[in-house]
């Protein structure tokens, strides 16, 4: 498979980020688009790959999307607070513009995939990757499949306990306090604190709360997923947080499930310039190219 | 493959069940063995598939375990407070003695597998096993395959939010009241009530707070591993806290996800004769035979 154009759709709710790539995954040119109306962001993406054609295309998306390739709503948005972008059909758009082989699944999917063929998962045949950004989601791969029979997943909403110092009545709209998104997602530092998350110091305490909820979802990603690594994206952990955040995931583990090497087990993400994702979705592409010619 | 006989082990903390199944997984016969010191119970179990040979079998065992084939000690009995059981392989065991292909998982693992062939798992193509009795365990399985990457899974001790009004101080010793065992495991009926499970009537509000946990238990399932389906055995949950399960797994989601048909995503065991882990078992060790003889 030489000289093929893989594109790449990171859908998120501020911007589109689109990119193409050669058979090397190696970029050739990318275009950002602000997230407005479905129609017009839509016709400004496809544009985008009509001017830079690709032989198949790689769709991570915000959710909730449908991913289930035998449902009716297959390559939907559902149920958005967006306006407007409430039962978009996304697949459907680029097909039926681009007519080549689509892949198409949840944006942290495709950063978990980026990760696994070329970032801190390379070596390992099963991981989770996390993100802890605006909201918390997770994707997770086990011998190259991702994981979620029904639907994908949605971890940042696992049920959650309080430290009994914080007094938060949190930040979901559905769960408030009692999941980690509404505990731990970044709009809960402001919430907290009334400033902004990127004008506080590092030092601060509420990073460290931070980090004993994020370390309780890595808690709870062993017991219920049991990956060979887990790995943390998202502008709200950093280098920084990180041993605070395997700190407490042992703490909370108390010696029950034979103790990982945490340094090993939670890392950063490796793919460079916030590139999970692209990678991801440029493999995707592939993968999805080489099925069709089958 | 005919006039084949496979073998089961299911290995509880108080009794060995084993069981001889022809090509049509019908039993032929069976016996049970106390659980007392591994030398003895084990060579027990071995004389009874001395006497019933088998061409193939499955081990479901009480945890933690180690099922990963790559590791040294794969086959053994991991920390566990039983007394002289920790470090027996008790793969090696039947291995060395029997000679047959065996294939060596959780008791929940076996149970979800029976589910999924033979009880109320057929026709989904992911579902997950939840067992509540002495402890809270579960099995999960998507496209054949068990997930767990790393170990297997441990979701009884998942991180639990607790109900206002309950001021139980938890039952597992590693994380009180913190996880799901703590709080929803048979014991914590004797626990919080000073009278044992089946002494009291089923419309005590001892089992509509259990109903609580477990709901939660299955909207963290929901969330964590988006399977098909959730089928819960074990003694604790009957048909009778089937519906306050549903209704809190329903409360919990808040509308999150989509909400599934709950009549048809949790469901009791199909399996008859609590024989779902047997009859997991018994294919189980089809599988590894028809692997060993490819």
């Amino acid at each position: 498979m030489t000289n093929k154009r893989f594109g790449s759709v990171e859908a998120g709710g501020t911007k589109f980020i689109l990119a193409v790539a050669d058979e090397n995954f190696d970029i050739i040119t990318e275009s950002r688009v602000k997230t407005t109306s479905p129609t017009e962001t839509l016709a400004e993406c496809v544009k985008f790959f009509e001017d830079n054609p690709v032989d198949a295309l790689g769709i991570g998306s915000f959710g909730p999307i449908d991913i289930i390739k035998s449902s009716p709503t297959y390559g939907s948005i559902l149920a958005t607070p967006k306006p407007g972008w409430e039962g978009v059909n996304m697949l459907h758009t680029f097909a039926d513009a681009l007519h080549v082989p689509i892949y198409f699944t949840t944006d942290v999917n495709s950063s978990a995939y980026g990760e696994f063929i070329a970032g801190n998962g390379q070596g390992s045949s099963s991981l989770v990757y996390i993100t802890v950004g605006t909201g918390i989601g997770a994707g997770a791969i086990q011998d190259g499949q991702f994981i979620g029979g029904a639907s994908h997943l949605e971890m940042g909403h696992l049920p959650a306990f309080k430290r009994a110092d914080d007094d938060y009545t949190g930040f979901c709209p559905f769960h408030h306090d009692h999941c980690y998104e509404g505990l731990a997602a970044g709009p809960t530092i402001e919430g907290r604190t009334g400033k902004k998350g990127e004008t506080i110091p590092r030092t601060d305490p509420v990073f460290d709360l931070i980090s004993y909820y994020v370390g309780q979802l890595c808690f709870s990603t062993l017991v219920s997923l049991s990956p060979q690594k887990i790995i943390i994206g998202g502008s709200v952990i950093t280098e920084t947080e990180l041993p605070a955040v395997r700190k407490y995931t042992s703490q909370f583990n108390n010696g029950y499930v034979a103790e990982p090497d945490w340094d090993k087990f939670i890392v950063a993400t490796g793919v460079e310039n916030n590139g999970s994702a692209t990678v991801g979705n440029f493999a995707l592409a592939k993968q999805v190219l080489e099925e069709s010619n089958k």
